[in-house]
C-alpha cells in the first residue's frame, strides 16, 4: 500500500553551533532530512549526490530506514557538499558560517530509469534549473512539490516562475513567501502565489507553525476554511538544534499523502499536521539523532496530543 | 445566566496610521476594546477615567451594547488619554508617535461598591501598583485576569511579581514573556511565568496565534496537551488596522469565561478561540468601528470556520 515518492535534494556535512553545544561534520542535507522523515510513512527514493568521502555509517543511516540510495551519485575524488551555521537567542533563524558547495554545485540528477513512473516527486531546495531538468525525465507523475530559497528568488525568478507552472504544490518559508509575492501579509502572499501556478501553497512559519492555502471552489471575496488552514507549531519546551525542521515537516508531510494516496485539502491538512509533529522531533537533537531513534507510534502519540490540544 | 465581569483600564482617543489610511483622535484604550468585545457573551462592568472632553457619542458606543458605565469617571476640565501610532511593512507592530496621558497619569480606578462581588475581573494594562489597589476593592472574585506591558516589567518589576501572586491569569504579548522570565523559548517562558503564581498564562503572538500554559497535575519532564496549547492566528486576508487586537483577543476571552461560568483547562481554549476569532474582526477596520457593527452570530459563525480548519 502506499504510493512511491522520490525526493531530489542535497546530502551534507553539516556543522552546527546552538547554546546547546557544537557538532562537527555529521550528516545533513535537505534531502537526507526530508528522507528520513518520510521514511516513517512509505519507503522512499534518495536522488542526490555526495563525494568519496561519504562514510558507509551514513549510508547506513539511510539504509536503514529503508530508504532507496540507488540514485545516490558518489563523485570519484569529489568532496560532500559542507555548510556550517551557527542559531542563537529565539534560534529562529541559522546563520551561515560557511559554504562549500563541491560536489552539489554540478549536481545534474539523474533519476534512475525504474524510477521514472514514481507517483510523488519532492523537489527539494535548489536551483529552478535544475528543478525542471527533474521534473523533465519522470512521467506523469501524481503529485509535484517543490521547495525554494531567497537565493532562487533574487538570481532565478524566470525559471522559478516556469517552474511554479509545472508543480502541483510549494513549500517555502515566510521570508521567502514574502520575497516570491511582494506581500507582507502572508495570507494574500499565499493567494497571490497559488495565482503563480501552484494548487497549493504551504508557507512554513518555524515556531509559529505553517500555513496552507490551497485553489478550491470559486472564491468570492472571503475566506472559508476549504481554502485556508493556520496550523501552529507543536509547543516544545526544549529546542536543541533547528537545523533540517523545514525538511523534516515537508518529508513527514509528503510521506504521509505517499501512504494516504489522496491529495484532498483535508488530506493536506493532516499531512501538514504530520509534518509538524515530525519536524517537532527533529529538534530535539543535533542533526538527524532524534530520527534516527524515532518510532512510528512515537509520532502518532504526539499527533495525538496536537489533535487534542486544537479542539474547543 | 452567565457571571459578572468588570474591566479597569484605558479609555482614550487613537490617532492612528497605517498602509491604509489615517483616522484622528478615534475612540480607543485597552477598557474600551476589551469591554467592546466582552459585550458579545455578557454585560461588562467598565472602570475607567476620561475628561471633560469626551464626547456622548462615544459614550453611546460602550452604552449601545450595555456596557455599564457607572465607574466611569469623569474628570472636570480634564483631558482624555491620547495616544498615536502608526503601523508599516506587515503591521505586527505599532510605532508610538506621541502619548498624553493627560487624566489617566493620575487614575486611581474606584470600583462600585455594587460591583464589588463581581466574579470576574480583568486587569487591563496599567502600573502594577494600580492593578492591585483595583484588587483591594473587590472581595473573592472568581477569577482574576490581568494584562502588564514592557514598561512596567522594566520599571515596577517588583510590584509586577507581587500583583503576579494575586491573580489567576497573565495574558501579555510574546516580547514581554520573553522580557518578565529571562527565556527566549516562549513554552519555557509561559511555565516560567506559570512558576510565579498565576495558574494560567496567556502569550499574544499577533497574527501567529496565542499560547495557554497551565498549571495542570504533576509535571514529570514532557508536555501534555493537559497544560498547553497553542492557536494559530485566524488567517485574516486583509489587516486593516491591528489597534486593539490583543484587548479584543482578551475581551472575548474573558467574556466567553463568564458566560460559561467554568475555567477548567478546556474552558480556557475555547474562550482563547473566541478571543481569537472576536479579534480578527477588530482588525478589519479602523478603531473600533467593527466591533460597533458586529454581532455574535458572526463570531460564532467564524468560530465554527476556525474549529473546521483545525481538524485533521
Amino acid at each position: 500500500v502506499g504510493q512511491s515518492l522520490v525526493v531530489v535534494g542535497s546530502i551534507a556535512f553539516d556543522t552546527i553551533r546552538t547554546p546547546h553545544g557544537e557538532v562537527p561534520e555529521v550528516l545533513g542535507g535537505s534531502a537526507t532530512y526530508f528522507s528520513l522523515a518520510a521514511a516513517f510513512f512509505v519507503p522512499v527514493r534518495l536522488v542526490g549526490v555526495v563525494g568519496e568521502d561519504f562514510p558507509s555509517e551514513y549510508r547506513r543511516v539511510l539504509e536503514s530506514r529503508c530508504i532507496d540510495t540507488a540514485g545516490l551519485q558518489i563523485v570519484p575524488g569529489g568532496r560532500t557538499f559542507r555548510w556550517s551555521g551557527s542559531y542563537h537567542g529565539a534560534m529562529n533563524e541559522a546563520k551561515t558560517e560557511d559554504v562549500q558547495l563541491n560536489v552539489f554545485g554540478d549536481f545534474r540528477p539523474v533519476i534512475p530509469e525504474a524510477w521514472r513512473d514514481t507517483h510523488l516527486v519532492f523537489l527539494a531546495n535548489g536551483s529552478p534549473v535544475t528543478q525542471a531538468a527533474v521534473l523533465d525525465q519522470v512521467r506523469k507523475p501524481h503529485l509535484v512539490v517543490a521547495d525554494t530559497m531567497n537565493l532562487w528568488i533574487d538570481t532565478q525568478r524566470e525559471a522559478l516562475l516556469d517552474l511554479l507552472k509545472r508543480v502541483d504544490g510549494l513549500v517555502l518559508n515566510d521570508g521567502e513567501a514574502r520575497m516570491l509575492s511582494g506581500e507582507h501579509n502572508l495570507v494574500a502572499a499565499a493567494h497571490k502565489i497559488v495565482g503563480l501556478g501552484p494548487t497549493f501553497v504551504v508557507i512554513k512559519k518555524g515556531e509559529h507553525g505553517a500555513l496552507l492555502v490551497s485553489r478550491g471552489g470559486p472564491r468570492v471575496g472571503s475566506l472559508t476554511s476549504e481554502l485556508v488552514c493556520p496550523l501552529p507549531g507543536y509547543p516544545s519546551l526544549k529546542v536543541f538544534d533547528p537545523t533540517g525542521a523545514g525538511d523534516s515537516f515537508a518529508g513527514g508531510m509528503m510521506g504521509y499523502l505517499a501512504s494516504a494516496g489522496n491529495y484532498d485539502f483535508r488530506s493536506l491538512v493532516r499531512a501538514m499536521a504530520y509534518g509538524t509533529v515530525t519536524a517537532s522531533f527533529t529538534i530535539e537533537d543535533f542533526s538527524v539523532r532524534r530520527l534516527e531513534r524515532l518510532c512510528l507510534d512515537e509520532i502518532d502519540e504526539r499527533l495525538r496530543l496536537y489533535r487534542g490540544m486544537l479542539e474547543f
